[in-house]
C-alpha cells in the first residue's frame, strides 16, 4: 500500500444566509489546522498508512458548513462570554466528533463517496484495488480505514475539551455534554439502522425522534449549550436553548430528507438516487408508507432505482401520497415554534434575531 | 427489535500465576460496575436497542484477564504512589479502552465470537435473524452495533481519564498518553489489515513492529508507564519500563500467536482454526513463509482449513519449518531482556521481582 488518493480538498462550501456569519470561525479553523498537523507530523514513525490515514482525515473535516462551531462562537459572545479561546477548542472539538460521526455513518451505510466526492472509505478502497487487491480484501481495508479514523477524532474530541482552559467546573459539565451528546447520537443512529433491518415498521413519532437523536442534538441543541455554558449562562437560558434546538435541528433534518430526494445534487453535494435506493426510513418516506400509495412506493423504492426516471417515478409518488407536502408543513410548523422560543424573555434581543435567522436558514436552505 | 441475547456472563477468568495477585482489582471491578450500572440506567430514554447495546457492552467488559488495569494499580503502589482513587480510575479506563478495541477488531475482522462465547456483533446478528431480517441486513444491524458499542468505549475511556481526581499535571501527561496509547494501537490494527489485503508481504522486522504496536503499548507499556505518571516517578523510570514493557508485551503477543494455533481451544477459548483460515500474518506464519515450506504452508492455510485434520497438518508444517521453535526462541529472548530491566538500579527490589514474574507468566502462558 504505497499511497492513497484522498479526495481533493473542495475547500469550505460557503452555507448561504445567517449561517455564513462566521465571525471568529477563523481561529478555529487554525486550531483545526494546528490539529492536523500535528498529527501527521507525529503519524510517520507508525508506517505509511498511518500518514495517509491523517491526511485522510484532515480532508474529511473539510468541505463541512461549520455550523456546529459557528453556533459555539455566537452563542457564547452573544451571551456575553470571555472565554475566547476555550470556546475556539470546544467549537473546534464539535467539528471533530461531527466528522467521526459522518465516518462511520457511512461505514454504517457502505457509502464510499461523501459531499459529491470519494470519501476516506472509498479512497482506501481504490488505492488498495489498484495495488492488486481482490474486491473483498480492498473493501474490508476501506472499511478498516473509516472505523480507525473515526475512532481517532472520536478520542481527540473528548480530549480537545478536557485540555480547554476555563474553570474547572465549566469544563466539567462539557465533558457531561459530550458524554450526552456521543450516546444521543450513537443511539440515534442504532434506531436508524434497527429500521433499516426491515424486521419491524416504525410510526411518525419514532421516525421524528430518530431524526431528533441522529442530527438535531449534537448539530444544534449541543452546540448552543455548550456555547451557554462557556458563558456561564443561567438555566433558564440553558432550557430554553434547548427547545430551540431540538425545534430548529429537527426543521434541519426534515430539510435534508427533502434535499436527499428533491434537492439539486451540484448544490447538495448528495446524490438524489441514495436516499431513494437505501430505502431510508425518514419521516418523508414514513409518511408516503401511512398512505394509500404504500404498495406502489414499496416497488418503486430501493434496489429497483437505476435510472433517472425509475428516481423521478418515486419522487411523483412521494408528491401525490401527500408526503411531501406534510414534511414541508412540518419544518414549517418547527421553524415556528423554534422562533417563538427565540423570542421569549431568557434570550437578549440581538441573539434573539441571530436565532430566528439561524431558525428559517435551517428550514430553507436549498444547500 | 424486541431483545438481544447477549452472551452470559462468563465471570473473571482466573488469570493463573503472579498475574492473579489483583490486589486492588476489587475496586477496579466495582467503579466498571457502577459505570455500567450509570449507562444502563440512562439508556432507557434512547429506546430499547440501546439498553441492550449497554447490556452488551458490560458482557464484553467481563471475562477478561484484567492484566491492564493490574499493572497501572501495582506500579503505582510500588513506586510509592498515594493517588489510590486516581489509580483505580485510570485502571478503570484502560479496560473501557482494551474493551474497545476488542469490539473494533472483531468488526474489522467479522469475527462473531470472542472468548469463547458469542460476542456483541453476533448477538444482535443473531436477534435480527430470529425477528425475521434478511441475512445482510442481520449482519449490518449487528456490525452497526458493534462500531457504535466501540464509540461509547472509547469517548468513555478518555473521559474517565479526564474526570480524574489527580494534580492538573499529572492528568494532562495521562491525556497524553491516551493520546499515544489510541494512535499506536490504531496504527497496529491499520498496518496488520493491510497485510490482508494480500497485494504485499512483509518482513520479520514488520511483523514484529505490528505486533507491539497492535498489543504491546496498549497492554503493557502504557499501563506501565501510566502507574509510574500517577506515582510522580523520574524519568529514568519511565524509561526502564517502556523498554520492559516492549518486551513483555511482544513476548504475550508471540505467546498469544502460538496458543492461537497450537493451544488448547478449552483453556484459551480460542478456536485454533481461526488463525490458520485468516492466514494472520504472525510472525509464526511469516516465518514459516520465508522457508522451503513457503508453497505447501500456503496450500494449506486460509479458506481451505475445515477440519481437524486439515488444521493438524497445517500444525505439522509450522513445527517442521522451525517456525515454532523460532517463536520459541524469541519469546524467549524477548522475557530475557525483559527481565534484565526489570532488575536495573531504577526499579525497586520488590517491583523488581514482580516485574520479573510478570514477564515469564506473558512467555509462558498457556491461557
Amino acid at each position: 500500500m504505497e499511497r492513497v488518493v484522498v479526495s481533493q480538498d473542495v475547500g469550505e462550501r460557503a452555507a448561504p444566509g445567517v449561517l455564513a456569519g462566521r465571525s471568529g470561525i477563523g481561529e478555529v479553523t487554525r486550531v483545526l489546522s494546528r490539529f492536523f498537523d500535528d498529527k501527521e507530523a507525529g503519524a510517520g514513525v507508525h508506517g505509511a498508512a498511518f500518514v495517509l490515514l491523517w491526511r485522510g482525515l484532515r480532508s474529511a473535516a473539510q468541505g463541512g458548513k461549520m455550523i456546529r462551531p459557528e453556533l459555539v462562537l455566537t452563542t457564547h459572545r452573544e451571551l456575553g462570554g470571555t472565554s475566547d479561546s476555550g470556546a475556539v477548542s470546544v467549537a473546534a472539538a464539535f467539528e471533530l466528533l461531527h466528522t467521526s460521526f459522518l465516518l462511520h455513518d457511512d461505514v454504517i451505510d457502505g457509502d464510499t463517496t461523501r459531499r459529491g466526492v470519494t470519501n476516506l472509505i472509498g479512497a482506501f478502497t481504490a488505492a488498495a484495488l489498484e495495488d492488486g487487491a481482490a474486491q473483498q480484501a480492498a473493501r474490508a481495508w476501506g472499511q478498516a480505514a473509516g472505523i480507525l479514523a473515526g475512532d481517532l477524532l472520536i478520542h481527540a474530541a473528548q480530549g480537545m475539551v478536557a485540555r480547554t482552559l476555563i474553570p474547572a467546573d465549566r469544563r466539567s459539565l462539557l465533558l457531561d455534554l459530550f458524554d450526552e451528546t456521543v450516546a444521543v447520537t450513537a443511539a440515534g443512529e442504532l434506531r436508524d439502522v434497527g429500521l433499516a433491518t426491515g424486521t419491524r415498521t416504525a410510526g411518525m413519532d419514532e421516525v421524528l425522534a430518530i431524526a431528533r437523536g441522529k442530527t438535531a442534538h449534537y448539530s444544534f441543541q449541543a452546540p448552543l449549550r455548550a456555547g451557554a455554558i462557556l458563558a456561564g449562562a443561567t438555566e433558564n437560558v440553558l432550557a430554553a436553548l434547548d427547545v430551540y434546538g431540538a425545534h430548529t435541528g429537527t426543521a434541519f433534518q426534515l430539510r435534508d430528507d427533502l434535499l436527499g430526494v428533491f434537492g439539486r445534487p451540484e448544490v447538495t453535494g448528495k446524490s438524489t438516487f441514495s436516499d431513494l435506493r437505501r430505502v431510508t426510513m425518514t419521516p418523508l418516506v414514513a409518511y408516503g408508507m401511512q398512505t394509500a400509495y404504500r404498495s406502489k412506493l414499496r416497488n418503486v423504492l430501493g434496489d429497483t432505482v437505476r435510472s433517472d426516471a425509475d428516481a423521478e417515478q418515486a419522487r411523483a409518488l412521494l408528491t401525490s401520497s401527500g408526503a411531501r407536502a406534510f414534511v414541508e408543513q412540518a419544518i414549517s410548523e418547527h421553524v415556528q415554534a423554534a422562533i417563538e422560543v427565540a423570542r421569549s424573555a431568557e434570550i437578549p434581543a440581538v441573539f434573539s434575531e441571530y436565532l430566528v435567522a439561524v431558525s428559517r436558514s435551517a428550514g430553507d436552505r436549498t444547500w
